[in-house]
């Protein structure tokens, strides 16, 4: 069987403390818009949120480190997710010829989610990804649309729910690999996987399946790093055909590290 | 000539009151699913905007009655109109089996605007309608997609701005008109257009330009309802096939102010 052609699609998730902060942003979309072909553009949350929570004297809930989405909360982070981080960079990015259109999951169900079941401990509003609506993602992208995803989702019953971005980028990478031949890039502040967070100068280059095993028995990637790595590791499993984990800073995909199976 | 039979679009626009309201949004979005055909729905601000900006000591600027928007009311109203009064309706109704999708002026470049110019009051970032994307609009429609729109539009240079949206439903009604049979239905708590603010029996069925202009003279209809119906007409004049204004409780078409040219 000869394998079809398919259109390129850079599925790129960033930080949301790249996106609060007005210099770096202007600089990050300048290199997310240079990116050849169909683009995906998925942010997270970051500070804003807790900022806005700690002026409205809400407090955050916090159980072994992770944070409770409750009812106030979840109303924060649709307002500042889905509203001031989402359009602040649709309009820049339409402001740069980018013809941007910011969407959460709810919006146009695109991306279905279940309230994350409790077990030890109750997580509040946050959804585990069930259903990614590709199909309508691909006549957006087709109608010449960057799609802007804030990290909401949506049961179908109306409860909005606070959904992690990596998972999100790494689910929606997934999705549309039945439909385009997918990059999937996650970037942040560092220049990749480090193998000592303190030296910028410890990039891991490539990751295999194996040698994340290793680096984890070892201790040398640990907390924060294992959920987007093994989000890396879900999405080339759907399809994806590369994972990168890049700076914000150059998004350069030939940089950063590399994931492999 | 044979008239096209052109496909009906009902552009519903809703105060954010209705909408901020659990029960009486339940109740709307129940009436708003049952109507037959095509639908974008327009949503207005509310008191949530101005109840935040208290909370966080953001004084509203008032001139002449009206709010101007400063640079840090333009993040609230992001943050509450197109945030969390757009997704909360869009989720509730994903719920309703509707497939809602929630957009500002700026997400697909839906709505071009520009800054209202400083004559005798500057009204800060305030935005006046001049492009409303139809061709995209329609793409969305035939996708299955209820557009749900906030009331923010975009300069194109990255800044988003805060409009009027009985402006915004008028001039995506009358941009639509070229592709669609469109009915334009304004509703809100009053049964319609009263000659008596204070009696709700007093209802005028119908408004024509010359019956409109004696209300006015003769100080019948005044202040708010003003610009509701001058955007009324101005629908009309482009193309709108029918202009109603009515109550959000009954969103009956059949009852409430009919306006005519």
């Amino acid at each position: 069987m000869v394998e079809n052609q398919l259109e390129t699609l850079t599925v790129v998730k960033v930080g949301g403390g790249v996106l609060e902060d007005l210099v770096s942003l202007a600089g990050f979309l300048d290199r997310f818009v240079a990116i050849p072909g169909l683009k995906i553009l998925v942010h997270g949350g970051g500070r804003v949120a807790t900022k806005l929570s700690e002026q409205l004297n809400i407090k955050s809930k916090m159980v072994e480190g992770r944070r409770i989405t409750d009812a106030d909360t979840i109303d924060i982070v649709t307002m500042v997710y889905g509203g001031l981080i989402n359009k602040k960079t649709v309009a820049a990015l339409q402001a740069r010829g980018c013809n941007a259109g910011g969407f959460t999951g709810a919006d146009m169900n695109l991306i279905n989610a279940s309230k994350r079941p409790v077990k030890d401990v109750d997580y509040g509003f946050v959804g585990d990804v069930t259903q990614v609506n590709h199909q309508l993602l691909a006549i957006l992208l087709k109608s010449g649309i960057t799609p802007v995803i804030a990290p909401l989702t949506h049961d179908g019953n109306g409860q909005l729910l606070n959904t992690n971005a990596d998972t999100i980028a790494s689910e929606i990478s997934g999705a549309m690999s039945d439909l385009y031949a997918v990059s999937l890039v996650f970037c942040f502040e560092k220049p990749g996987v480090l193998s000592d967070p303190n030296n910028d100068n410890s990039l891991i280059p490539e990751l295999t399946a194996v040698s994340y095993q290793s680096f984890k028995e070892q201790g040398i990637i640990h907390s924060g790093m294992i959920p987007k790595i093994d989000n890396s590791f879900d999405a080339l499993q759907k399809g994806v055909q590369q994972v990168i984990i890049t700076s914000a800073s150059t998004l350069d995909v030939n940089a950063g590290t590399r994931i492999s199976l």
